[in-house]
């Protein structure tokens, strides 16, 4: 961490190229640069220094070429770029002074030029765990109430499956669900994240899904009576066992499907019949059509996490060298709770 | 037509057994029974003469052995039943007299008996084609109005597909998508059917999908800014298709899969990745849940009728000896307009 005139070595995680199938560690390398820490004149931009690190499975996207997606592919050759929780160095942004904390969009990297801060959003609130940014107040949390109260359009008594239900999104919608009085059921690929689901998150039930030879049977046994609403995570064969056990008027809200992120061609789901016959809605969404919810959604979730109503389980690695490992175990489920990676604790 | 005391000679049509596959006229046989013209004292029923009766691909999973679906199967042995046009011959029913026209669920014979008739809708406008009470006005009409007003949200302007689109729903959501000062494609299996959709029903353009080697190129010809409201008939290859070429917040109103409906198993659809990244919405619907809205629909579709401004164009076969042909037809393509059998004229 040498240096003169404020010009800082600085490490970075690279892409190496765009990728196909199951991400490797290896697509991914870290390198040394030098970065100055003080925004150039005639900037907008500020500098920052990165605290925490987000792995979120809409990177997987990211690594490929991509054409009018809502996201951009990364630049091979450049640093991954993602969420993270990072404290202003310099700024030459009206909005942002030295020594602010912010969450948002920054770099795989130990010091990153944010050069539109306009994204960023400012902490205020700094008496819960900074890395909460990551996840249950920032994106993840976000996605979880504009999925669940949003576009669920839950009542009071409705049955709910989750699906990842463990992951940095799944642990908040079955705890959200569990307070407006629904019946909750997640699936997730370990018995460690079963016994999760059940003792700690308060689902009323959970099973793994590895471990059912026929998906339509377990969901027959957890929901005799059908599913109401299905926040789905996964996609593939789960999307076809949980079209036929809806009920009528079910709703279906798309926040991923991870199951199908590594395959060339992704997987037939053929029940879609049920659509019609069960008058089902399933709709896809994106979280950042709804940040300008994000103050409503702090004022919400801030008492119930002080106050221990809804709790939130992190997996955190240690380092910016273990964010590609920490991103990779992602799509084998090698993670339990939100996967966040520290870069520097302040 | 012989009898005695009231009782008369019965033409009905028959479902053998179950059907798999493409059903085929020999799946149904007609057979001549007898029938008392009377309502029994203490029921609640009327006896109508059929006089139309509607062939609707929904009929097609009444087919096979069915649980918890919104319709029943049909019964192997007894007559074939669904929408018709009747006229009352006797009634214990006090909404019901003798002369009265109804359209509803009826059976495949020359007279029935409705036991629960509080599902006949009273005929009160015979100014239009009687027939038009299987489609435009009945069952049909419906599905186009409820589904493209209800289910997909239009807005002028918008872009708007149809799948199937010379059928007995098709031609009409077209045309009432005009109204709305949308654009709008349809598709269909021949070159006459695609010429009625240009010249008849007014759609801005229309394609033989038979004829496309690959239906995202068709698409991509004539939605170069892409989807906004797409209006499912047909469901397979076509749905995967759309997906790739939905807008950002398109709608997909899903009221058939006619594709699927005689595959053992349904083809798989791919792109489902498409509803998060673009939000979309895909929503079923059956008609059922929107007859409260007839009267309103009436109100609306009569002038448009009576002034020229929406046509309807049907496939009329002579004689109940007729219907297993034309309903056999639905499922190639055979049909030009809404299918309808003549059962009787008065």
């Amino acid at each position: 961490m040498a240096e003169g005139e404020g010009v800082m070595s600085n490490k970075q995680i690279i892409l190496r190229d765009y990728v196909s199938g199951f991400p490797k560690e290896s697509d991914m390398l870290a390198r040394s640069g030098s970065m100055g820490l003080k925004v150039a004149e005639g900037s907008n931009g500020v500098v920052v220094k990165n605290l925490y690190l987000s792995c979120d499975p809409y990177m997987r996207s990211r690594m490929r070429q991509l054409q009018g997606s809502y996201v951009q592919s990364f630049t091979p050759g450049s640093p991954i770029t993602g969420y993270g929780v990072s404290k202003v160095l310099d700024s030459k942004h009206p909005n942002f002074n030295k020594g602010d904390l912010v969450w948002g969009i920054t770099g795989w990297e130990e010091y990153s030029l944010v050069e539109a801060p306009e994204t960023l959003f400012k902490i205020q609130n700094t008496d819960v765990p900074l890395s909460y940014y990551t996840g249950i107040l920032g994106m993840p949390g976000m996605t979880a109430y504009a999925g669940f109260y949003e576009v669920c359009s839950p009542k009071k008594g409705e049955y709910v499956f989750v699906s990842a239900a463990s992951g940095a999104v799944g642990q908040l919608v079955g705890q959200f669900a569990k307070l407006l009085g629904c019946y909750v059921v997640g699936s997730a690929g370990t018995k460690e994240k079963v016994d999760l689901l059940k003792n700690k998150f308060g689902f009323d039930e959970a099973f793994n899904y590895k471990e059912e030879p026929d998906l339509n049977v377990a969901l027959k046994r957890y929901f005799p009576e059908g599913i109401d609403i299905y926040f789905e995570n996964v996609g593939g064969k789960m999307l076809d066992a949980v079209l036929v056990n809806m009920r009528v008027h079910g709703r279906i809200a798309v926040c991923g499907l991870i199951s199908q992120y590594n395959l060339d061609q992704p997987e037939g789901v053929h029940n879609l019949f049920c659509l019609i016959t069960k008058r089902l809605r399933m709709e896809g969404f994106v979280v950042i059509d709804y940040y300008h919810l994000y103050p409503k959604f702090l004022e919400m979730i801030l008492p119930h996490i002080k106050e221990g109503r809804v709790v939130y389980v992190e997996d955190v690695a240690e380092g910016l060298e273990n964010a590609p490992a920490a991103l990779v175990g992602l799509f084998s489920g090698r993670n339990v709770g939100k996967q966040v990676v520290v870069v520097a604790r302040e």
